[in-house]
């Protein structure tokens, strides 16, 4: 590939003695959702007030409790958004809803005014800090960049005394180095420090100083090696919450928020699903979700992650790609053969051993766990293998095909998708069952039957079979004595020289509930010349049902 | 959150003197794509034969060398699309097709006979390894999984010694321990190590081993550290390939690929835009985009990013969403204010610096690089900045608007997208721009004038205007005299009473090509009473634009 202009490689900082990777995540930062502000201005649609409101409940019901809702001095729409949440008594108790805005005196004398009678705020301010920015937009050396941050540090400080001298309202502070990931580390912190100086920060009234990848550098290990060194060279540490905002620009936004966790960040800011300016900012579902599958409380509730989804949509008009981790349409779905398997002897296991864990391999989050489920996603093509028909068949009609029963069905299945092109969907699954089993119509029909059965004192028993088949229209009586019906039926069928077959086995069950339950019988027969072959028959008489299957399997086997 | 069955946490591996974190990306690994199997097996609708063609020439037109492109002994579809590759002469001389397989002898002796006639091949065997899936799935301890392994190991080199000595073809071998990321590390290198053995193994023969994280476990480092520790303690080390195959369970693959890299590996599996199995593989089209944005040639061609993501979409069926990084609809998109103005003073500067760097902020890839545009898809709503809508102009009529003026227009556009409640198109910008300015019809109207202009022997010029102007509708004659045609035709406005204003600046350029080509006019004045004001006119000559711009500015003022 050519490059029209040269880049400029990532340089990476110096740092002795490294402690994250050696670190796990252990308990849930402090979060924030920007959803209303990074993400709602990323739209091609931008929300309005309506669905503003909408998404700030859904946020609250998440377990947010820091909001970034706006800007309120960038627009009128912006500010608008505030006063309705906070004149419509909207934002609960225990949130606080946060509020950007540049270093910059009027805007901030704005913003001010946007957040009166809100409980608790936090004013978030910034300005750009990298390499690239200074020389470029603002053409300010470090010290010039340094001034216009604590400049708007000591106005916000002044107006933050003065309203709550007189309204008493809970004003936090937060500060961006916006461009972090871009900015000099040691300036990063300095500059840090001097807006920590001029606003009085303390362990109990500590500042958030947020970190940003407004732009992804380079690999994530070196957004955490800038944590980290940030996180033990800024002085006056207990002073300051460190708080993370990734964006997704290489792809690495999740990698980054978790491994500055492990570096020591305190709080992460991101959005829903990552939406966000280009390729989006962090997706919070995916970074909490990921803890709970590690046994951390998330301190985050996503159990519905279908009802968030469908506000996100609706209110956005964006879509949650469908491979997206724990909320994308696929992700729960398996379509190798192999997997399917293997997914199947999980859930298997884990109902017959009564693990206490959860133990199902290809699926790392219980699906149930967010109110998802495995079974409805299943697809069925030409690749899949012989165990995920069965697990369609037992999920959707409930019929347990006996093990030995998969590879004969599986392979009908598979013809069928090579024969389609195209994957196979449950139902399709279903009908192609009920087609070669159920509603298999053959050479030989069982016309009417009569059994009886003899108990014996001695414990054995002797049942007999007096019926009626018909052998390719052709009316047949047949009598059979056996040790149980499918026996003396077997034993019926013999007598009138339908004798190719030896009965190996026979599985049955209930398929509905109650006196009248219906019940399903699998048969398996040899063919003296050939390989195993199987029939079902389904009758509410189990009996009934049996014969069936064997009528069933012989059909099968002379069609 | 509620979890229905605890979640077993991935228990980190011990490492001491830990290298990768200090390492960076300084090569292409070597790529494998695995579109064709990985990827295809996990669509809802799998590719039929025109569809894999196109897609593996288009692999192979981006430069890959190893191409996985099916499980041939799986089904007749996939055994189907290797015979027409290879006898349909698709296959380039330098290019090695892979095909995947089971440790297991009927499907081992299938894949030999499906790949016959080609000229480079990689057998790919694998079987599961991890904890959970020798327990649920297999019910075999370590020695039972490693004999599996070495079994299967043993009769594809007995296959391929057999083939190699009938027809010379080169056949290399692929052996992946699946689940490794769920394997304990020292089985993972005991059973790699026994089937090098068994496959003699050697630095000019070596094996490839494929390390999945076929299940995303843990946070992305956990991975590196896995991949370190194998690579270190792997015997013979020279005589294997280390490869990785990433999955995104976790929304980390890309990170996993990248400190896999760091970590020691040596190839990379994955696909297109991600595509596979549940939350899918690997994206190679970002781990390649981003070695490339730090120097590194990424030794793969994704220059026409979007012609790639065409075939993508079109054999798949599926859809590049909207912000995957390089490749998503919006990845280039900026809609924040202060991004679009640091965006435009990154080009700007760029411009006139002639600097041999990529120097624009937001924007980690120059979008021409791939054969994208920053421009035409900038987006203006209601929290642009004043910057974006004068890039819009300059980009789409080639308005090049004064600095000054940038905020008076910008203010218009906010306007506009406050009450239209959504964001404004490239073209409603444009639109914008001509109603508010160029086609504004006020108070007054230039009707006819004509200009003489005395150049004396000592320097000095004299203009001298006279003309007919309409003022509400009333004719009125003016003559004025200056040093220009501007100052000329402001002196008689003066003349007529019209004197609120004061001359401040104006700027003009040609808007198309050629001796009748067209100017546009800027001009600034100051009113007595109040603000800057500016005026646009259009004409083939200078002149007239400029007296044009003039009235517009005094018709926006009065209106």
């Amino acid at each position: 590939m050519q490059q029209e202009k040269k880049y400029i490689p990532f340089e990476q900082i110096k740092i002795t003695d490294r402690q994250w990777p050696d670190k796990t995540i252990t308990k849930a930062p402090v979060w924030c959702s920007v959803d209303l502000r990074d993400g709602n201005q990323a739209l091609v649609t931008p929300m309005g007030i309506p669905e503003k409101i909408r998404f700030f409940h859904t946020l609250v019901d998440c377990g947010f409790k820091e909001i970034e809702v706006g800007f309120p001095s960038a627009s009128e729409t912006e500010y608008e958004i505030l006063r309705t949440l906070i004149e419509g008594g909207h934002i609960p108790d225990d949130v606080t809803v946060q509020v950007l805005v540049q270093a910059r005196e009027e805007l901030i004398r704005k913003t001010f005014e946007a957040v009166r009678g809100a409980k608790n705020v936090i004013i978030h301010f910034y300005n750009s800090t990298s390499t690239l920015q200074r020389k470029i937009v603002f053409g300010k050396d470090m010290d010039g960049i340094t001034d216009i941050a604590v400049q708007g540090a000591r106005l916000i400080r002044q107006l933050t005394e003065e309203e709550v001298a007189r309204s008493g309202m809970n004003i936090r502070y937060e500060y961006s180095p916006e461009s972090f990931s871009g900015t000099e580390i040691d300036f990063s912190v300095a500059i840090c420090e001097a807006v920590m100086q001029e606003m009085g920060s303390t362990k109990e009234n500590p500042i958030i100083l947020n970190l940003p990848s407004t732009v992804e550098m380079c690999t994530p290990n070196t957004y955490a090696d800038q944590i980290e060194y940030f996180c033990r060279h800024i002085k006056n540490r207990e002073a300051a919450i460190v708080s993370v905002h990734p964006h997704n620009d290489r792809g690495t936004g999740v990698a980054c928020a978790e491994l500055a966790l492990l570096a020591g960040a305190d709080r992460i800011e991101g959005t829903l699903f990552g939406n966000g300016e280009r390729t989006g900012n962090l997706d919070i579902v995916t970074v909490a979700l990921n803890m709970f599958t590690q046994n951390v409380d998330p301190e985050l509730d996503f159990s519905h992650i279908l009802d968030i989804k469908k506000v996100y949509e609706e209110c956005t008009k964006m879509h949650v790609p469908e491979r997206q981790p724990y909320a994308g349409e696929l992700a729960f779905t398996a379509f190798s053969g192999s997997h399917q398997d293997a997914i199947r002897k999980g859930y298997e296991y884990m109902k017959n051993s009564g693990t206490e864990y959860w133990e199902v391999p290809y699926l790392p989050i219980n699906p149930a766990d967010i109110h998802r489920e495995y079974e409805p996603v299943i697809r069925i093509n030409s690749q899949s293998g012989k165990g995920g028909a069965a697990f369609v068949l037992q999920h959707t009609v409930g019929y347990n095909l006996p093990k030995e029963m998969h590879p004969e069905f599986g392979n009908i299945v598979k013809a069928a998708a090579d024969e389609y092109g195209d994957e196979l969907s449950s139902e399709q699954i279903v009908q192609l069952f009920r087609k070669e089993y159920i509603d298999f119509a053959g050479k030989y029909q069982l016309l009417r039957h009569r059994f009886t059965e003899l108990n014996e004192a001695d414990g054995s028993i002797h049942s007999r079979f007096e019926g009626e088949i018909s052998v390719a229209g052709e009316k047949k009586s047949v009598v059979g004595v056996g040790n149980g019906p499918i026996d003396a039926f077997f034993q019926a069928l013999n007598g009138v020289g339908i004798n190719g077959y030896e009965f190996v086995n026979y599985h049955e069950h209930a398929i509905s509930k109650g006196s009248d339950a219906k019940g399903i019988c699998y048969i398996e027969l040899k063919q003296k010349n050939n390989g195993h072959i199987f029939g079902v028959g389904i009758h509410s008489n189990i009996n009934v049902a049996a014969l069936r299957g064997i009528i069933c399997a012989i059909n099968r086997a002379e069609k």
